[in-house]
């Protein structure tokens, strides 16, 4: 994919979260990177949707470095930056301030897989970070953020869970490519919203069992996926 | 009713469950029936709703082989043929995740007849499967899920309670016509809402009388419906 | 008001609804009354929003007699003339199955008066019926719907408090005109919208100080009403 | 700013409200004031908002006396006018009965800053009213209104807490330009929005750490702040 067509697969996946009701004001960010290049492609900061342009995605390298300098990243780069250096499977990550994963996020309890619409997508709870400690609040917030993902993912794959709860404040979420991204940020926040109502409505029920998780999760992803035209087509 | 008529139809029933707020993405499908020729129509897997058309519908024999095989059909085709083999009344067949049905299906709790707006389409409370059995998410997941669908309905008139939930999953809903099939969705979605809210606001009340519950219920359905132009116009 | 304005100011009511989310399907209905003729124009039963027409609207006189019969009346027309025979200062009622009115409805209880949004058009709780009694389901049970309202504002001004919830099935609405009761019903379903949630925040809030309520309904109604344009412009 | 181009401000402020679903009928009404005048322009009284024009917009001096009087101002201008008095640094104000902030106003509880969306833009709970005292209720209602949030507001910065709830009432929310001033009402009502479902889903959840609000809260504003394209564009 060349620079240009990854700008404007950035700039969807941006435009997505809107459509989809996932971002109120400019509170979100998506991102994607070129494995080949490593060059990541960003949202600026502070400007408004309905204005935005492929032109004005930001582009930095993996360490942080700007490559073109119009106008200034999004002030979650370093998030994103940590998460490709650490995921590198992944090819985009998102961020939103979405009602239900940020009432979760707030909650600080983990999204429980209480439905086949959670398995498609998700294999098992959504983890919540820890909170940053004092000490992490200072230059490095933004990374430090990134860093307590990290930690969190110990022992998890990150292509089998595409999304996380950042304690206090939101969902980070992530695919292989800027779409596949935005269509886990939508989904992470309709099973959000079902668990909060299922849990009200039953508080006894527990998360579906693992060989119904797996049935579903696996349809959809991985070598033995049957859904959709892929093969057909 | 031609076949290219009940594509049309079929196409408009599963457009319908999009305006209707009933699908996300691209989960849910609709299907109808020609019983004269027991010819089934399907929604395609995975096709983005916005640039489908009724030619993309798949075209299967009641017993499963596909008369037409441009695209996949849905993956969920297997529970809708268990479902015409065995509720004969039927024209069409919804699966939806619409989020308060699907809320109740993780919840496993039935849908209690808690007014008359669910009473003029479900003379009494919605059923919830059991959960499937490790032996039936193999190869036969899907005809599995119609039989606990069928097993549930023992004793019941499926014309009479046209909806299901499946358990840990979400609704399926069916109706004479794929018409029908589509309302009887967005009044399954209203119902739960409603019956979720209600029992918050009092969790001692109790189902309508039966009384009132098919004054309601025979007023729309049956040979005694008085409800509509039908007579008149 | 000619009967040619009555009906294009019913219609449109009819439609206020649709607009407002109060009406799903073909869920509600509203009238209008000429005092002067005692002429009733209502919305005819089953048809759907979208196409219909000021034409559409059924005309029947005070006591149900079909002045015009191209279609049929709603199959609610019963309530409506009992409430016009009963409460002579009011020119238009309006029902709906709107989603939080119809839950409290279905819960049983009045729709307390927790803020100035309800006060400025409901002077208190908004009252619920008692159940229907297995004897008034027969043919009388539309009109027995308008006596067992009838039954609960005893002692009320149906002007001071423009709605009732009927019991297990949702609210009526009325106002003097076809546009002011189109108002009341999104008032009421918001009001109640927000009793809900605000009684599960805090279960020990009060209905506010009656002072209060009477501040604020006073000040949009009757003689010393000083909200909006109305000696100015 | 020039009165004209206040006025259009104003009048966008207002619409704004009505886009982002924060006003309900005519249930709102936004203002500004130009500091070097002292003149304030507000909503005229119970116009609708879909023929408003800037013209309509009612000019005040900051002691109430009327510059223009084509139309009658929002019952609502002598709480505005206190405000401004008051809260020399503010150059906008706003009022709404926005559903969840309206909740928690009608709750009697402040609105707890359990996440970071909430600290981005008010610097700590959002602080509710007294209610008025029966003295309160006569002709000096609405300026009483105005005193009562002066009142909770000894010892804080307006500017760091835009935002206060009238008890039994709504919202009042303010900022330095009717731009900003809409935003902040937004956002009040998404913070209002997650922290009554935060709390149903952990009962026991904190405030976030006074350390991580800030961090946040200062991000954004006063003289430190670095979010968005200030200063590279």
């Amino acid at each position: 994919m060349s620079l240009s067509a990854l700008k404007r697969a950035v700039l969807e996946a941006n435009l997505d979260t809107v459509r989809d009701g996932l971002v109120m004001a400019t509170f979100g960010n998506a991102s994607g990177i070129d494995r080949t290049t490593d060059q990541v492609v960003i949202k600026p900061s502070g400007v408004a949707y309905d204005t935005m342009t492929a032109e004005d995605m930001v582009t930095v390298s993996l360490d942080g470095a700007v490559v073109e300098d119009r106008l200034r990243p999004s002030s979650d780069l370093d998030t994103h930056l940590v998460l490709y250096r650490a995921f590198t499977g992944i090819g985009a990550v998102i961020h939103t301030h979405s009602t239900y994963a940020t009432i979760f996020a707030q909650a600080l309890m983990p999204i429980p897989c209480l439905g086949t619409t959670h398995a498609d997508y998700f294999r098992g709870d959504i983890p919540v970070t820890r909170h940053l400690r004092p000490g992490e609040l200072g230059d490095r917030y933004v990374a430090a953020t990134g860093e307590a993902i990290i930690e969190t993912f110990e022992g998890r794959d990150p292509l089998e869970m595409p999304a996380v709860l950042v304690a206090g404040h939101g969902p980070f979420v992530w695919g292989r490519t800027p779409k596949e991204a935005a269509l886990n940020a939508l989904i992470l926040e309709e099973c959000a919203r079902m668990a909060w109502f299922t849990k009200r409505l039953n508080p006894q029920v527990e998360p579906i069992p693992d060989a119904l998780r797996d049935r579903h999760f696996l349809r959809k992803h991985g070598a033995q996926a049957t859904y959709g035209q892929t093969e057909r087509l």
